[in-house]
């Protein structure tokens, strides 16, 4: 759309649809909300977000994000330490827990190998996570990395370091989606389920 | 999904929630993405926001968005004074501009009546409206507030108080978008469509 706005509005919408999943249709229209709200709301606004920034680092650890030295999970006591759950990013944890069903630890890898986009396994928390399985008696690893070609290149890669380690490594089953119809699945999900189908 | 953050992290969740059109989940992706990336882009983002709110006022005269004490439409000379092109938002100043077609004067209400709302005519800049039709020469008032229920009322309300004062009250024509596809249109739409039909 270009510039039409008076600059500090056209730096705002700029900054605005910098963030992820912003477009410059939505960057609008939070600029314009927040030229329309109190004050007071909009200085609550920048200083959290700078607050947060300050506030939080990562778990020295597991590299999920920590407001301390370690993160929540790391600092729980009754978290099962022999049983690694892998996750590329901080964020794939709340969806982990949201199952109820995991109660060990976790591994943030902080992305993915992607070759295209310049990262490789060295710029991943994989040595720290080689040197956990080391340190403390993990006894198997849960590959929890996307469904998606980076994803599995990515636990490909980690399946193939740890298992000269004797220990267990395992992928998160991929089929269809509970509740989703067969007419709709994709052939390559429809495939993996096939692929992955459990005698009953 | 309840607070299952950190105090810091959930606080920045909160906040980015509460902006238009930013749901849980986009705030949630947007709160990490901000955690992840250098403290100086953040730091900027915040300061832009504060600068943005800090250098942008009202116009004096029709109430869009300014630096200064007049808007930049106010302030230039080549617009047509006559005829003033009332909004409901500054936000749609721009989208009139983008057709290129007016080159006349605007005049933002901040705002549409909507009784359940709690905004009546005096929450809106309608006494600064009348009185710039009395200072500046307005022959035309373009109507241009929303086609929904709180844009027609409006249009009707202000038509009601300009009528009297003896100049041209238009209101943007309603029909079928242009691209659109007739078998799709609402029928309120195609019945605007069918009212405001033209001869060729």
């Amino acid at each position: 759309m270009g510039s039409v706005y008076e600059g500090p509005i056209q730096a705002l919408i700029d900054e605005l649809g910098r963030l992820p999943g912003v477009g410059p249709k939505s960057a609008q229209r939070i600029a314009f909300h927040l030229l329309k709200i109190p004050p007071e709301d909009v200085a609550r606004l920048a200083t959290t977000i700078v607050e947060a920034k300050r506030k939080v680092t990562w778990c020295r650890r597991c590299f999920n994000f920590a407001t301390g030295d370690l993160c929540s999970y790391c600092l729980d006591e009754r978290r099962d330490r022999t049983v690694c759950c892998v996750v590329e990013e901080a964020r794939d944890i709340v969806a982990v827990e949201r199952t109820h069903e995991f109660h060990g630890s976790y591994h943030v890898l902080q992305g993915a190998i992607a070759p295209i986009e310049g990262v490789g396994p060295e710029q991943l928390r994989i040595k720290e996570l080689l040197g956990r399985i080391g340190d403390e008696g993990i006894t198997e690893v849960i590959l929890a990395t996307n469904p998606n070609i980076e994803g599995e290149a990515t636990a490909m890669y980690l399946a193939r370091l740890c298992k000269p380690l004797e220990i267990r490594v395992t992928r998160l089953a991929s089929g269809l989606p509970v509740g989703g119809d067969l007419e709709y699945a994709d052939e390559i999900t429809l495939g993996r389920a096939l692929e992955g189908r459990r005698d009953l």
